[in-house]
């Protein structure tokens, strides 16, 4: 069986955004109001084979901590979804 | 109203992405087996104000195909949600 994980991984929000700053000015200087926060963040979609859904997070969770992610800085959360 | 809308813009599948392959070749020579492909995206994550969702999507919507994405080379999508 094949599966898609999603790894999200962003910033944690006590970490300053730069680029995120950067866009959130120029979406300013477009003439743009109402703009709260922006924020920028990274997504790893890995396709795999697996024998069902708990044992790939279980193993991209793993990567995610080991690999994937910054845990000093960032933060991650995983979707896992099946494919046809 | 709050909203806080996501944009995943993520290579067209037509695009070498060399940062998904090094991670692949990463996993790989970890010890891991069985993974089909890894690609490398960005996540931008907006909070604005706004009236009701679809003005703030086709808001984002523009500024995704003027700013936030690359056209030749990427794509995106989009996902709103209200914020309580």
């Amino acid at each position: 069986m094949k599966y898609k994980v999603i790894v999200r991984v962003v910033l944690k929000p006590s970490v300053l955004d730069p680029q995120g700053a950067a866009i959130e000015r120029a979406l300013t200087a477009m003439g743009n109001k109402g703009i709260d926060s922006v924020r920028v963040g990274k997504i790893i979609e890995i396709v795999l084979e697996g024998p069902d859904e708990k044992t790939v997070f279980d193993k991209v969770n793993i990567w995610s901590d080991e690999l994937l992610a910054n845990p000093n800085m960032e933060t991650y959360s995983l979707i896992v979804e099946p494919i046809a």
